[in-house]
């Protein structure tokens, strides 16, 4: 089959490859219906993280079994499935305590820039639904997997709450989640952080209240304008620079949470900002297989729909477009069709 | 008067000082019952912190009201009061959020090293008991002011719920004082990492259930043994050393919080370290305002015994003698009566 390589940073490529096999008994093979492009795929594509060796691209998948391992009891062929970017076993002590991203056997997908793709530890990442989902759902069942999961993580971890006052740090596709997510957490304001006409839209259409174009210690200080130099309850910090990380920290309350969710590049903290800054912080990877059930549950009820945040639709021999129009911010995300 | 100056590291001297007045309408002028020297105090004292000029000593205190500036109206002469080392209006929104160190007005206490002192926004920070308490109340009303309130503060960071497994980095009074708070708040397991046998039997009785005498990734693996490989539910950092920092991060689990209320000096964290390690991270100056009520009814009944923390008392004139006593670990913490 043909699937997407990462040979050096700007050389995406779609070409032969091997066909994924059953490797291990806890293994899944699937067909996807729609793959897509994250944010975190441009920090390679980019030059801005190592890469000894042609990498094979993608991480976000939902689709159909075709086959399944010896030890796989929860799947079988046939059914339609979404899993998480990040592979666990689900019984782990971690796992059982919800944060599924610090599985004692983690593992992150790969290859999922393909028309077929393996998903290890199929049983405790893969969740099956009951019918075959209607194909205008497949761009919303494709987010639940990554850029919705890790934006409702965000807020999560933010510990945003009905009334909650919001502020969203970066207007990338899970900043815009997170935007949707603290809504659907019943914040009664969220305050997007962007410069981007396009994304502020479909920020406000996801349920922004106000939008602050500055950044740095502007965007500070208007955060503080805003919210009765408090500073917001909740802070989203979906970018992952030393610049956003002290932004996001700064736009908050003492007492208030930050949820950090972008990979973090280059960021530095000391001890004692920390310690007067009086903030609560957690972020990571997002156990996103914690939260599956609730979101596809809102998705196949149609309550929300992430899917608009996919502003570009290439086929899939397209991928390396689809790469250059998110580096070059002409698309949020693109999805690739299969 | 005299009261306490340190000149220059090592030099703390009893020597005269004019007696404090009200200087704004809202300081009250308090008669100490008696005073204490704390952890903090040995970071100049050892020449770890900058001293620009000689600095009027201590911040923990209680006492009898001897004056109030014409604008208070919750505590009057007479009265027996305790209060925060950090001064705050409590009326601000940081106040009324619960986080009175991080207060629009936020001051800290200092000169109470001695036989009269000034409290600056007395009404937002000090606490009256309805009546004169018994003498062999006053250490344990005095550790309210600080070191109990901030080991409470750490506990109370690191979310230390019923039935959960914390660990406690550092042996110091406020380490202790947060073996005492997370028994309190219901923990099943409390484990003090501690080499020195009386700080290793004052936290036993105070409630801790295992020590750890090794430190750094010994340490570290030690706790992950003792916790079947999972990691605690709540740290307690109570150093602030780059070493312990990181080291009471490495021993919570996965989405297990760490309380930090050492002042950090020379702590840098990395963003991707935090970002993988996935866990809660709160830290501070005690907010002591918020838990006064909840801790001066807890002594007052007698439930708990925090001034045992106290194992050397001296006259305040020989106040040299316990800031080298603490120096040299000979103490855990010093008394000074009045």
């Amino acid at each position: 089959m043909k699937a997407t390589v990462l040979h050096a940073p700007g050389d995406v490529r779609f070409e032969d490859v091997a066909e994924p096999q059953i490797l291990k008994p806890t293994d899944a093979i699937i067909r996807l219906a729609a793959t897509c492009i994250c944010g975190s795929d441009l920090w390679p594509f980019r030059g801005l993280q190592p890469l000894d060796e042609p990498m094979h691209m993608g991480h976000e998948y939902c689709g159909t079994v075709i086959e399944v391992g010896s030890a796989v009891t929860s799947v079988r062929p046939g059914q339609f499935v979404v899993g998480s970017f990040v592979l666990s076993d689900n019984t782990c002590p971690h796992c059982r305590h919800g944060f599924q991203s610090s599985c004692e056997q983690r593992e992150f997908m790969t290859g999922a820039q393909a028309p077929y793709a393996r998903v290890p530890l199929a049983d405790g990442t893969l969740v099956a639904l009951d019918s075959q989902p209607d194909d205008d759902l497949i761009p919303s069942l494709l987010a639940v997997s990554d850029v919705l999961g890790t934006g409702w993580y965000a807020a999560d971890a933010a510990r945003v709450q009905p009334g909650s006052t919001v502020a969203v740090v970066g207007d990338g596709a899970v900043g815009i989640m997170g935007v949707l997510a603290a809504k659907q957490m019943g914040a009664e304001r969220i305050i997007a952080m962007s410069r981007h006409k396009s994304r502020q839209d479909l920020a406000l259409e996801y349920g922004a209240t106000d939008i602050v174009t500055e950044r740095g210690a502007e965007g500070v200080a208007r955060i503080r304008e805003l919210t009765g130099h408090v500073g917001a309850d909740s802070v989203l910090e979906c970018v992952g620079t030393d610049e956003s990380m002290h932004q996001a920290i700064d736009c908050a309350r003492p007492g208030g949470s930050i949820g950090f969710v972008g990979v973090p590049h280059g960021v530095e903290l000391a001890g004692d900002y920390l310690f007067f800054a009086q903030k609560n912080l957690l972020g990571g990877p997002a156990p996103v297989r914690r939260f599956m059930p609730h979101l596809l549950d809102l998705v196949l009820s149609r309550k929300i729909n992430p899917g608009k945040v996919f502003d570009l639709s290439l086929p899939l021999e397209d991928v390396a477009e689809g790469y250059r129009a998110m580096d070059e911010r002409r698309a949020i995300k693109t999805l690739l069709r299969v």
